[in-house]
């Protein structure tokens, strides 16, 4: 064994103390619970999955795949996201359930990092899939619930950036002419790399009308105003019919009574190859990064051998936490029972009398202790059950 | 992508679905909640870890070890099991905390099957540990809480068979000379093989009269009277000590109230090689299999640098599901709320107002449905918000 790795894990592998864990339990179970009442059924998948299957359908870059082979030889991974495990389970064991379907999940996903700088590469999502519904009804419903399950943490100033990528691509295809040039831009877009998509834009040979069109893309970023301006640079059906998704969909979030948490933006495109239509990720106001995302994925049950229209979202429990802050930690008020052997059976009694009252106890043989006053400092309460004559109890 | 693996899963995987994901959730929450209130604080750990620390420390075989390669090309492993990352932050980041630390967990854990068999290559366990308590009273209290959380789940007719594989020890070592020779015997012990344990110490050279507390061994399972009949096979003082280990251990469970649901086994021996001291097993009478199990392993915080003592067990969820047989699925009481878009704000309200009294309730637009009164015969109550003069309510 080599010494200097006792203690360590692997790169980008957590351990989560009590305290930590109760936090994310409580943040896990109000927006589980969100989830659930809004019809989403619960589901669970393995950690490991076939390569070939989830693994290539998930669409994360191979690098962050943790790979294995099993006994067998054949290639498995631990999962990268929970959306294709869930479209391999709707393409089969609920093939011939009703649609539309709606699960929910909550589970650790794995990204391998390249190298320690404070990225995890385990973190655990609670998210939808509503799969076999095509109306905007659905973007907005899974959006409105993204939302109402901050809302039910008390995440305060949350907004969630919704765009469509079928505008992006329509666009491009129509001013590039081809997917190969288009998937240069895509790259810069969800790079977020702006300056890089200035540059290459300026590189190409295109009229410069079509250079503003490009640029202009850019900009398309606010609320509801910007749908009218991104009308101005779509000139092909394909491209209007994902602004007039979009209005819609403007209208389904009004009636949620979300409107004030939305804005457009209308060059976000995501990381995850499947996404085909509408996309959106959500921000709080303290943290540069997305604590969730999501998106409709119409293409995805194909790779299943189905062909089914699907939206979800994920939130990452860990940025929730983040997000929240200096939130409080529900501290357990857990009594301590210290006993000598002679009084054993009455501690015993008085714990389960405790117990049965809903409260945390802790039973300790005094025998067991090195430092008894050590030891008792941990807990609010303390009583002593010692000798057998009757103890003293200190509060 | 080769075709046929298209929706499988991986050997040993297996996907859970909503009725059984809520008894498992049921399950899960009571147990867990009866640790919690002994007092065990909850704690999580990566899924993945150093093989050269956890793996080497959980003593699973190694062919059962699911294995793969990080990108600096260590060797890592899914854990086997939780004592053993647990061990490693009890000796880490908890070594300042004050002993007895009592910590719980709820985590899946992987063994890798050779081939299909029913067998499950990553299963849920909950379970405790509780470090730095070297008394009997420790190990009385993991077993009244084993069958304190059994009770929980209402499991009826659970026993629980104890050992001490000290005293097993002990007696071998005393009379074959050789941890070699004792190991031969050892094996046949764990793996339950006892014809096989007959033949060998028949073709031992030993006196009638050693070979004659072999077979003993065998013979001591039962009640209190068993540790009587032990004594007359102990001529060594460790093997004694053992006994008189089981003795208190007997008396401290009696204090719990719990002498009904156990019996002593001393030829029981636990497949992880940690085990030091007393050892145990929790079976309901309606599997041949053991639904949880646990034990004293004094020697394996040394493996992290630090000598000290340490009991624990775990219950297998999925066995705790098989044991409970045909238990009631609470079914979700959900409603369905189905709407066509000029309703659609209607619709949104009432949804809010009913999930605000805590019902469930699935928000659906009519255009997204192919088939109407198939989806709707899944919900016990269904409501339409349809066209502009109202629509009809149906039970």
């Amino acid at each position: 064994m080599v010494k200097p790795l006792m203690f360590e894990k692997p790169t980008g592998m957590r351990d989560t103390l009590p305290n930590l864990y109760r936090v994310k339990e409580s943040i896990r179970k109000k927006t589980s619970t969100e989830m659930r009442q809004w019809g989403y059924e619960p589901i669970e998948t393995p950690t490991l999955e076939y390569f070939d299957t989830v693994g290539y359908a998930s669409a994360i870059l191979e690098q962050q795949l943790f790979k294995l082979l099993d006994q067998q030889g054949h290639p498995l991974v631990l999962r990268p996201d929970m959306t294709a495990p869930i479209a391999r389970i709707a393409a089969s064991t609920l093939k011939e359930k009703q649609r539309p379907v709606r699960l929910t999940y909550d589970a650790n996903v794995f990204r391998a990092q390249q190298r320690e700088g404070g990225k995890t590469a385990e973190f655990e999502q609670v998210g939808v899939e509503l799969i076999g519904d095509e109306t905007v009804s659905a973007d907005g419903e899974v959006i409105a619930l993204m939302l109402s399950a901050m809302n039910r943490i008390e995440l305060q100033d949350v907004q969630v950036a919704i765009g469509n990528v079928a505008f992006v691509h329509a666009l491009l295809i129509d001013i590039l002419g081809s997917e190969e040039r288009a998937e240069v831009l895509k790259r810069y877009l969800y790079e977020k790399n702006y300056v890089g998509f200035r540059r290459h834009v300026e590189s190409l040979s295109l009229s410069s009308i079509d250079k503003r069109r490009l640029e202009k893309l850019l900009k398309l970023r606010g609320g509801r105003e910007v749908l009218d301006e991104a009308y101005g640079i779509a000139e092909t059906e394909e491209a209007r019919q994902a602004l007039d998704d979009l209005v819609q969909l403007s209208d389904v979030l009004t009636s949620f009574g979300v409107e004030e948490n939305v804005r457009f933006d209308l060059n976000l495109l995501m990381h995850m190859s499947y996404y085909t239509g509408v996309v959106f990720e959500a921000y709080s106001s303290n943290l540069g990064y997305p604590i969730g995302s999501g998106g409709r994925y119409d293409e995805l049950l194909r790779r299943f051998d189905q062909q089914e229209a699907a939206t979800g979202f994920g939130l990452r429990l860990d940025l929730l936490v983040e997000a929240l802050g200096s939130a409080e930690v529900e501290q357990e008020q857990s009594t301590c029972l210290i006993f000598s052997h002679e009084r054993r059976a009455e501690a015993v009694r008085e714990a389960k009398r405790l117990r049965e009252n809903g409260e945390t106890v802790v039973l300790q043989d005094i025998a067991g202790i090195a430092d008894v006053d050590a030891f008792s400092q941990a807990y609010p309460k303390v009583e002593y059950l010692i000798g057998t004559n009757g103890g003293g109890s200190s509060e």
